[in-house]
């Protein structure tokens, strides 16, 4: 039997406190082996399209294969096709039989693990006393990382900034609305910049990057928003001295935003002090002093959608949530 | 709306002809520059376990995307788990829009597309007066093969031969019942090569591979077990003067029964006759002459999955056949 899970059903199925955990879980195992992630497959289409993204990853301890097809950036489809222009399904497969025992909606899963991600992050590596928040971006992964980041973190205010004026009054009335913090607009990004305890990009990765000299020491960056080559947030500059940790280091140094500095030559592959991973399994210390600058680099793994939809599935099971369904008899 | 079709239902809604034509498109597509098909992800299990492969095809005149999940060698799975030891699902997308527009069980298409491969190459490349078949193999896809070319030739009579004897009686049992074919088994593999106007290769790779100088002028080849390094069926000197089609040059190169003369240097890449897609588009001839050796090397390609779960898709909607489940509002 497969149990298929409709949008709502995961929507009902999970709340943040548990894919921050996945998320965690995600990265311990990563970073100790026990995990099979191959490289993805996507699919680009033409102008007007996006692409279709396959994300496979095996976790051993849980014998759980995930696979996750993800679709973004079909700008034309509420119009045409009267469809989201990002759409996901993931299926999970039992490795010790090869069964598919779940399929389930998988547009919420990307952006609750990538918000999760932020938030492990400045759990692990954001001062203490962290409690103003800088979010250069205004979209929905920008207010997922507020969402997460709330869990961990009493925020006294955000700092926000975007390109377009109306996004930002947006963001200012729906945060404000929905966590009850006070969000400041400021009239450029470095006066946003200069205030963050902690700072969130998560744009598009195609602004003017966040200039090294407008970050004060102690900050802690959540480079969010670059997953692929051609998109940049951050001044490669800043990594001179920051301490650098990543989601992945193959995935980070050949396309997050760690690529950046790298090929600038401004650091090289010694100076990243590790894995998130590392960090969380006590291999590596996180933060050492209130006055380093911590940078995380996401790009997002495979992994994390695994370890979320397995937390998903089990959740539907012991709730009777779902729907079997019968492939073969 | 997505569309959920179970294994008897795709069995109903698609017949052996049908598949034989969807392979053919599927062949002209792929040699015709309409088709991307990334490299496919596998991800091997531990012992008494197999793999799970995951194959992906983009067929753009169709605008369908296609990802096949399928797992084989899990030799437990019925005494341990209660279920077959391979099994699959496809996926269909709509790649105008990235919808995921169904799910079938895939148990079913990988037989009946790597049988109709077999049938596509007797049209295209055995002689005209083929009527003696002999199979080495007597597995699920080698039955499979005398299945999809019965719709291309009347076959008089087919030899057989296994290592295993009481494999051998039960496929010539039947075969005769299921297809009124006489089955004559012989004492050696030889003396059944010796016969053959097609010569079937479907086992596991293992056995010792069929000599050159056994087989007769005139032959045509189906080479279908070989799909993976460490698998061999042919002597590589019957390359030597035969006419070699395969499927998809990059893969047989790679990993088909081509790889082993190409290795042994018995011939080089030019000596390759071409794809069996430019055979069909008429680029390049088929058979010449009745004396010669022709030898389809087939690995099996995600486009074929790709046309075929197509035509029992729309076999589906066409017929009302299914169950429509949806993911999200």
């Amino acid at each position: 039997m497969t149990l298929l899970l409709k949008k709502d059903e995961v929507a009902q199925l999970i709340n943040m406190k548990n894919v921050i955990s996945a998320v965690e879980e995600a990265y311990r195992a990563f970073s100790s082996d026990k995990v099979e992630q191959p490289a993805y497959i996507g699919i680009h289409l033409p102008s007007q399209r996006g692409e279709i993204d396959f994300k496979l990853g095996y976790y051993k301890p849980a014998e759980i294969i995930s696979m996750k097809a993800h679709s973004g950036g079909f700008t034309n489809n509420p119009a045409d096709h009267g469809v989201p222009n990002s759409m996901g399904a993931i299926l999970l497969f039992d490795a010790r039989s090869g069964a598919l025992i779940c399929i389930m909606d998988g547009s919420l899963v990307t952006g609750l693990r990538t918000g999760a991600a932020g938030a492990v992050s400045v759990k692990a590596l954001a001062r203490k006393n962290a409690r103003k928040i800088t979010s250069i971006g205004t979209g929905n992964q920008a207010r997922m990382q507020i969402r997460a980041i709330c869990e961990i973190v009493e925020i006294d205010e955000i700092y926000a900034w975007s390109r377009t004026p109306e996004m930002l009054s947006k963001y200012k009335m729906d945060i404000e609305r929905e966590f009850g913090i006070p969000v400041i607009i400021t009239r450029s990004k470095q006066e946003a910049v200069q205030q963050a305890d902690i700072l969130i990009t998560a744009t598009s990765g195609k602004g003017e990057p966040v200039k090294a000299d407008w970050v004060k020491p102690g900050t802690h960056i959540v480079a969010i928003g670059t997953d692929q080559r051609g998109k940049q947030e951050l001044d490669p500059e800043l990594f001179r001295n920051a301490k650098i940790i990543v989601d992945s280091l193959s995935q980070c140094t050949e396309k997050g935003e760690t690529w950046h500095p790298l090929d600038k030559k401004v650091i090289t592959q010694a100076d990243i002090h590790g894995e998130i991973g590392d960090v969380l399994l006590g291999r590596k210390p996180g933060r050492e002093s209130d006055d380093e600058i911590t940078i995380f680099d996401s790009t997002g793994m495979a992994i994390q959608d695994n370890t979320t939809a397995s937390k998903i599935y089990q959740s539907a099971i012991a709730n009777g949530v779902g729907t079997s369904f019968r492939f073969f008899e």
